[in-house]
């Protein structure tokens, strides 16, 4: 097993450089108060004083809260301890300080013994200094039904965010406390996880088994009210969605559900579990906040979901704009119907249709590739993985009984059929390209009759698609000299010959920059023709004999 | 160690969920095309048919990248196969020929063999069908400086972002695609991980030693160009640093930085790498974007630095607001300040005065408890750590030796006084709580003279912040019914008394709601008083003795 690793520098500095990383990215509106290390407080420069300040915090490993939630319509302040450890009465009260004006103050906490105390203290003493301060203890946790002071978890963002719009909009300090109270008293919380937490600098603690999930933690790495057994995550959703309800059976309303991912899931898994949690919830949702990381538990592999039951009020405050770019945009959840995939896809297949020289050289092709198959499978076998002989002759074979369905008579369709032939019977990247350059062809024979410039438009798809150029030792060398040949007005014959002898350069080629050689030595290559130009050439030569 | 467990239904349905997810989250803005489990294609609902549509994609295992970022001035489709494996041809087909009308379509496309030749292949077909559709391929990765064919990586966002921003202003399909070229061109980005990656399903591969770090991965779980030693995040950012300035050396302009969480980092540890980097880059940073999970392998702990020299087109058409909620929003770096800690807090302390009255009192609650240390040790062995009698003692001898410096003279500067010294002297919770019981009756007094309404004031603080009530097995349980006497007119002594039956009542309270007692189990805690009550009740005696 891989060690736990950590990007970070010092240890003691961890706290201290994600706060100026804050500030750096803050835009001008946060700056720190001076009193590192033992005051980490991040302000708004911003505020207008004459509005209620609301100030939060706690320990940090949490983050984005609560220093990235500093900013207009959201906190005023936040104060920021240790790592899981919950900031000095200094630090609150420094912070309380700073940002109260004759409004007066707010300080959301949530319910952690520390929290509650240092954070009250602060309060005290900011009294005794004459500011008008008010706390509102969040408790939202639901995992023990009968605890007396149920833990602080997500549903917190919920309060601040309340807290922050009412403040604002010009509310009184009892205005929004009063506010941020009812969110608080209103808000239910339920964590699931499927590990426990590194702290950087301290060992990992295992505490759960490989079929073991936690229910009901906290975001401090403490253990889950209870295990229950690893399951699909619609059973555990469903488990966290009937909780819920249970506690909110009295509360009527819509819900606002905020998706809380502590740290370590990743966001496909975490777009799984809230799509199954709204698939099992009874109760309607019509606000979701996340899924994303808004209050962490370090690299915690676990999710908190958060359910607030709303009216016309709570709604248009938990919606309005806020400035810290963090802060997620609660999105109202909306059903759509899928879009039909358009007509045009749905095209009969063109009419097979007859043109005699066209068929011959379509058949010419076929054998020939498959007369090649174990030269050309021994030829990779040297310089690749020695399928290239049994790929072309598979392919050849498919569409050699397929010639009485094409529709030769019109050169575009003809292309366009093989084409779509190929993407189905060739396998691997040889067969989607070949697919590639007779599409091209198709298409440009449907715009300027005449093969030469037909296969000059194929070759040089093959060439955008495939990222490969002449002297890349694929099919190419052969392929763009046989065109240019053409193009020149030579005849088949002349083709061939310029197709043979770039195949034969590919020889002397020692590295390869495109297709599977690309992986062998170069000293492997040596001597040995690249397979997918010596089937050209002979593709070529095999038409010249027929002309 | 603990197994590798995943929040997910049926492996099968991983992406298809997610996806739902995202357009139950859209909206109304995005929808799906009717193709399950096939076709896997988010587009947009209110595109502008008159301009260029921008469709991407590639495997699933990179979220938010791509279906989070269909939405105005981003993508107009996203494309999506299963994790880590490209979108069939059909898929992109259909995405292709549902969004594109006369302005025609940029496909952005990763540099791997298998989405090129997947986008390629459906740009052919559709252009079959007479649709006008043009391709960037994105090489952005310089893990492999002398690569033929760099991978994509995080960079392509700039890209998706510069030519949703262009094809929203009208521009030509042309111009779209000259911008798109542009920016494929210019941006660079180089990956470090401290792990490898877990699909779910698949057993874990671990590759990297415990002192290990990959440099130059891409975004598959591939491994990364080289390995290097695991250091702290400031020498490891300089080693992208210095590579990404190397190539970017001939490129002026001050950079837009793009910091992408590759999925299993904890946020502040991106916060402090990315701070580490913007203080080891010597170019000048004026934008950055993230950092943030936009690019992810799955839970990769890893990241990935995408720098892109800036002019001013550029920087606006990055800056830009658009739809999608996930995108993250481009931050000018800004240098602030530190602000000064508020003058009010550096106050000179009390001056020291007189009172003999005040003094004896102080004297005397302070002797009676270090009188009584050893038996609320005994008492709080028996129920608690066995601490409460040397907790009471050290901090009484502590405020003892400080006698003479006490502002005896005035009531609230005294209680000030005492309560910023308990909150320094005496330990544990209690501690605080008396410290903030003590400063309340200073703001208390102040306002109101009088003991009891003071001594009200701290007990209702003790009893918020603290969050026990009477009964709770705690101090409370002798100081309320001491004030509730003293309120009602009675003396010290009628305090003493009701405080002592309160103490006394503890004995036959079988569960502590708060405070150390709540660990404890219920059998233990019959018959014996609560300490804290115990010493409360004897400070009220020891009152009454001396009036």
């Amino acid at each position: 097993m891989e060690g736990v690793k950590h990007f970070i520098n010092e240890r003691s500095a961890i706290v201290t450089e994600a706060l100026e990383l804050a500030v750096l990215l803050g835009e001008g509106k946060v700056a720190r108060l001076d009193g590192y290390p033992s005051i980490k407080v991040l302000v708004r420069t911003d505020a207008d004083r004459t509005h209620v300040a609301v100030v939060s915090g706690g320990g940090a490993g949490h983050e984005p809260a609560h220093a990235g939630f500093v900013g207009d319509g959201l906190l005023t302040a936040a104060v920021c301890g240790e790592i899981f450890a919950s900031p000095s009465v200094d630090a609150v009260l420094a912070a309380i300080v700073s940002v109260t004006g004759e409004a007066g103050c707010l300080l959301v906490v949530k319910n952690y013994t520390g929290d509650r105390l240092n954070f009250g203290l602060a309060a005290e003493r900011a009294r005794a200094l004459g500011l008008d301060v008010e706390m509102v203890v969040v408790g939202d946790d639901i995992a023990l039904p009968d605890a007396a002071r149920p833990r602080g978890l997500a549903g917190t963002l919920f309060v601040h965010k309340v807290a922050g719009h009412l403040a604002r909009s010009g509310a009184s300090l009892a205005e929004v406390r009063q506010g941020a109270e009812r969110v608080a008293l209103a808000v239910r919380s339920l964590g699931i996880s499927l590990s426990s937490v590194t702290i950087p600098g301290q060992p990992s603690e295992a505490r759960l088994g490989p079929d073991e999930v936690e229910l009901g933690l906290g975001i401090h790495g403490e253990p889950g009210a209870e295990k229950i057994g690893i399951a699909p995550v619609r059973e555990l959703a469903a488990v966290l969605a009937r909780r819920l309800e249970a506690t909110l059976a009295d509360a009527p309303g819509p819900l606002a559900l905020l998706v809380n991912d502590l740290g370590g899931v990743p966001p496909i898994e975490m777009a799984v579990a809230t799509q199954s949690l709204l698939e099992v919830l009874k109760r309607e949702v019509v606000l979701v906040f996340g899924p994303d990381r808004l209050m962490t538990s370090l690299d915690m592999k676990g999710l908190s979901v958060s359910a607030l039951p709303l009216d016309a009020a709570l709604r248009a405050a938990l919606l309005s704009p806020v400035g810290p770019s963090v802060w997620p945009r609660g999105r109202v959840l909306t059903r759509m119907t899928p879009l039909p995939i358009p007509r045009r896809l749905e095209r009969a297949p063109h009419a097979p249709s007859s043109h005699a020289a066209r068929r011959r050289v379509v058949e010419t092709v076929c054998t020939t590739l498959i007369a090649l198959e174990k030269e050309l499978d021994a030829l990779d076998a040297k310089v690749g993985d020695g399928d290239t002989g049994s790929t072309f002759a598979t392919a050849s074979r498919a569409l050699l009984s397929a010639l009485e369905t094409l529709p030769f008579a019109t050169p575009s369709e003809l292309c366009e059929s093989l084409s779509e032939r190929l993407a189905t019977v060739m396998g691997g990247s040889s067969g989607i390209l070949l697919s590639i350059g007779l599409a091209a062809m198709g298409t440009a024979v449907a715009e300027v009759p005449g093969w030469p410039a037909a296969l000059r438009a194929g070759v040089g798809r093959i060439q955008q698609y495939g990222g490969a150029r002449e002297g890349d030792r694929t099919m190419l060398d052969a392929l763009v000299p046989a065109v240019v040949a053409l193009e020149g007005g030579g005849d088949l014959r002349a083709a061939a010959l310029a197709a043979r002898a770039g195949a034969e350069r590919t020889k002397a080629m020692k590295s390869a920059r495109a297709g599977r050689s690309s992986y062998v030595p170069e000293s492997a290559l040596v001597g040995v023709a690249d397979p997918g130009a010596v089937a050209m050439a002979t593709i070529f030569e095999s038409l010249a004999a027929l002309a």
